[in-house]
């Protein structure tokens, strides 16, 4: 029988159904009363050093966990997250931002209140929310009893849905008005509707023609593949049709690698003989594009629509070199599956000769033997570090020599890659890595399959912009492995413009000493590690010790390298991106 | 002779006229070829951590100079500072923030570029400039050579006139377009248009009359006397009528206050004896209101509009209890001004024995003789740390128990204080700090007469939001006293809800390790000083060093005090608050 229940607790026990098991934020004396029902429902409390942090991590546990939360308080607190939250709109990332706000009444006769500019107007309470407006997928203010239930499970839902932050403010008064429980006998339905079959099966049929009638066919597989929920259907196409397949950079780690025809990062600034072999395909399955400069080689790897298919998150298009292209409103995962399931292996094309494209894991084993004293160069430790990686684990590159560098990493089965691939803020790194390591926590709690370890790679600028999140992985007791990679300075920066410039310095910190001065215990609760390495010899020495692989807690090697060294790539790039700057 | 100059050269030699010295902010590839005109404009580069944190700088440093500067990235970084430029509107503080745009070209046709949300259009390059034109007081894109130096001046002499924020877009392809240098030889109009003198001098009459009438006037000073440019007439009014002055929280530090005349923050929670006095008086001088439920202890120390005389940055109204008020379109600094030249001190009341208000000057001497082991006690410890301040000091007070504590300071002449009066966001004030600290050694650079201490007040919850600022201070080698209050997390919230819950809980940082984890040097060539205190003798042992006292560099002390202890007035206050909460 349905009972009378707070709406507060409506509210995180749904969030709760939905997946989230922590809740990311800061306090604040608009959202206090709120927080009273967040460990009630089964939900941690993570409390932030501060609001943008709070966002990042939230971000991190939304894409290992599928939904997360984050609240702020109104004005000064959801100002703060917002270039979180944006970037979480951007890269699509499901956060449901919950602000709390002051009483509805104090906000109807527009009280001068502090958190807001304070003009007497009942508009001081929209403006925040206005902003908001544009970088949520959708905005629920919860001022009704009547709707507030309606208006929560339609956030909730579209946030899991569509992967997108969604934004709610709640009332400081509406936290402990009664509601029905009934509801909460229904369960909210997460997942996105079926498409029309007899749709699916024609535009099914249509792409089918187009791979059986491939002579030079490429799938190129792009973020979209992840945040459209097809990752699994998207491998399948991989290995049914052994086509030669590659990621986009923001696609990387989506493709199981260890596939005899996955041949990388594809990009027109590497292999010309790569670059020459796509140019001539005269097919692209092209997976959940998310195209921007930086993750199309300024828009080189963009294929010709003529020869593409292409699958976004609400249709897929096939492109036709003597005619108009054709479209259907289908959602791929549903359609990807239906080709998977209606192809005919025997009427694929089979290569007279496999394209000689390139095999990252034969490169890294053809890498010199390294020797002890050779110095840590970007070219080189982002292909060698591979060898650290092990199933399971959860690899992060920050925005700079990281991300790029990230391309050449060559990743073992079940592991996941986060990058940044459209907002590129930089310090988002560490934040995501708080909540990543507590969802992979949290999964394994759940029954997941998840034991893996989360291993961050952060330069050293980014590091300092929100170097104190480092103390809420400590306070968590979270297990984390950090590679801070010290250049001295924004050297990405350095590389676009002003080499020299005091601008792209950065103050010396001393990077070891950040656990102890944030916390870390030394009464034998959780490890701490330290160590810094100049060259191979003294990063392998750290890094192959058990303690440092297997063991729990915070383990943090400075890596040391060369201000103004960069992956090669990289530095194509920017060459190329200085050329197209207008 | 005019020659032509780079854009970028115009605008930041603008910015140098009109009073800065330093541009704060972060780079990113957006901004970085304008960072190339900051040095030879005269403006040193002050690369902050992370964008807020670098406008809470240029909001501390703009408040102590008339004027700064941040320079952020498109996207990610206008996006993180927006607290801090929403703070600067709310409260009036001078911040001109420049944005590095993207080349017109790439934003007119909608080009998907990293830090946008890549949809396309080229609502892309304004949505961010929309949500940040409800924030700053007007917006400028410099999208075209003819108008941009108008633009440029516009924006400048509004953030200075008006002490307010002004937003400028600067394309990338902007930067070293060719300008006129001519405009440059004419110097920027800084200040307010003067009032017109008729108009002024009937109002200065009208206000007179009931000045001269007046049995039981009172003078309210709130923070609008200094944001509006008339702190120096507000103290010379005080002292030529002698009439009892009192100023609001965020006026506080405005007054004089070693004139006779002088008593306190006046709240409705402090003594009952004050709160009946000022309930009979027959005048308010009230001058420069900054109204909200904070600054009025929830809208009961507003003078009622039938005795009041406001002044209000654009008018000033005078109320009568037997008809309609009069109200005059004026500047109040002049207005102040011609008063006090109109005045005839004899037709001034004399009160036959001056009310017994209170004397904080007294109320100190009068404390109890502290003993070695005396607890340190929120209730005394803000009065008798008074001791500690000199002339010329800027002590700053972070929300939270220091800026509540600090309205029992008795201060000396020539002090500035900075609290937070509207906007209250916790972590602002270290930021502020910074550039406070780095104003105050540019005046003196300037010629002025300031070489002051800068004290910073802060709790260890507000310390963690932006702590990585401290090494921007150390990295500058900027002179600072830190007091920092550890009471074991957010004792501000935990009276207000949730005492022993966790979301009032901070990680235990290891606050005194902080100078060294972010670089402070151990050459010789900066100092830092570090101590904690958990009692009387232990702090007065402490700051009555000569090294601590009048040394260079950082000096941090860790003041411990109890997790639930709090000012009285706190306390009272938060009670009237639940009481109000709708």
């Amino acid at each position: 029988m349905a009972n009378e229940i707070d709406l507060g607790e409506y509210l995180f026990k749904r969030l709760r159904e939905a997946g989230a098991r922590a809740v990311h934020g800061v306090p604040g004396d608009y959202n206090l009363t709120a927080l009273d029902y967040v460990e009630p429902a089964g939900l941690a409390w993570i409390g932030n050093c501060n609001e943008l942090n709070a966002g990042y991590a939230a971000d991190g546990y939304g894409r290992i966990k599928g939904v997360d939360v984050i609240v702020t308080t109104f004005g000064v607190g959801e100002l703060s997250a917002l270039n979180a939250i944006a970037g979480a709109y951007a890269e699509r990332s499901p956060v449901v931002h919950i602000v709390g706000t002051p009483a509805r009444g104090l906000q109807q006769r527009g009280a001068r209140l502090h958190h807001s500019l304070c003009r007497g107007s009942p508009d001081d309470f929209s403006m925040f929310a206005d902003m908001c407006s544009k970088i949520t997928l959708l905005q629920e203010n919860l001022m009704d009893a009547e709707t507030a239930q309606e208006q929560i499970d339609r956030a909730v839902v579209a946030c899991v849905r569509h992967q997108r932050p969604v934004y709610i403010q709640l009332p400081a008064d509406m936290v402990d008005v009664k509601v029905s429980s009934a509801p909460l006998g229904v369960p909210l339905d997460l997942t996105m509707p079926a498409n029309d079959a007899q749709t699916e099966h024609a535009a099914a049929e249509a792409i089918l023609e187009r791979i059986y009638h491939a002579k030079q066919p490429f799938i190129l597989v792009d973020a979209g593949a992840s945040r459209f929920g097809m990752a699994a259907e998207t491998n399948k196409l991989i290995k049914a049709t052994a086509f030669p397949t590659a990621t986009t950079p923001f696609g990387k780690g989506i493709v199981d690698e260890t596939v005899h025809n996955f041949h990388g990062v594809y990009g027109t600034v590497g292999d010309n003989l790569y670059v020459g072999w796509v140019k001539e395909c005269d097919l692209v399955l092209y997976i959940g594009p998310f195209e921007n400069n930086v993750n199309t080689y300024y828009f080189k790897t963009i294929p010709e629509a003529c020869k593409t298919v292409r699958f976004d998150e609400e249709s897929s298009q096939v492109g036709y070199a003597d005619g108009e292209p054709k479209r259907w409103s289908l959602h791929p995962k549903g359609l990807i599956q239906r080709i998977i399931d209606q192809l005919d292996k025997r009427r694929l094309n089979q290569y007279a000769e496999y394209p000689p494209l390139p095999d990252l894991r034969l490169d890294l084993k053809n890498l010199p033997q390294v020797q002890k004293t050779d110095a840590l160069l970007q070219d080189t430790f982002w292909k060698r570090i591979s060898e650290f990686f092990e199933p399971g684990d959860i690899i992060m590159t920050e925005t700079g020599t990281p991300s790029t560098g990230g391309r050449d990493f060559v990743l073992p089965q079940h592991t996941t890659l986060i990058n940044s691939g459209v907002w590129l803020s930089i310090g988002y790194m560490l934040g995501a890595s708080q909540g990543a390591a507590l969802a992979q926590r949290d999964l394994a709690v759940d029954g997941g399959s998840r034991n893996g370890r989360t291993i961050l790679f952060e330069g050293d600028g980014s590091f300092q912009m929100t170097a104190q999140e480092l103390s809420t992985i400590i306070y968590q007791r979270l297990d984390m492995i950090i590679f801070l990679i010290n250049n001295d300075g924004y050297t990405i920066e350095r590389l676009v413009h002003g080499k020299d410039e005091v601008y792209n310095d950065v103050a010396p910190w001393r990077y070891l000493e950040a656990p102890s001065c944030f916390g870390a215990p030394t009464d034998g609760s959780y490890n701490t590690m330290t160590a810094r390495a100049t060259n191979w010899g003294e990063l392998l020495d750290i890094i192959s010790r058990d303690e440092f692989k297997y063991g729990s807690g915070l383990r943090m090697v400075e890596v040391i390298m060369d201000r103004m060294d960069a992956p090669v790539i990289l530095k194509r790039l920017l060459e190329s991106y200085s050329a197209s700057a207008s």
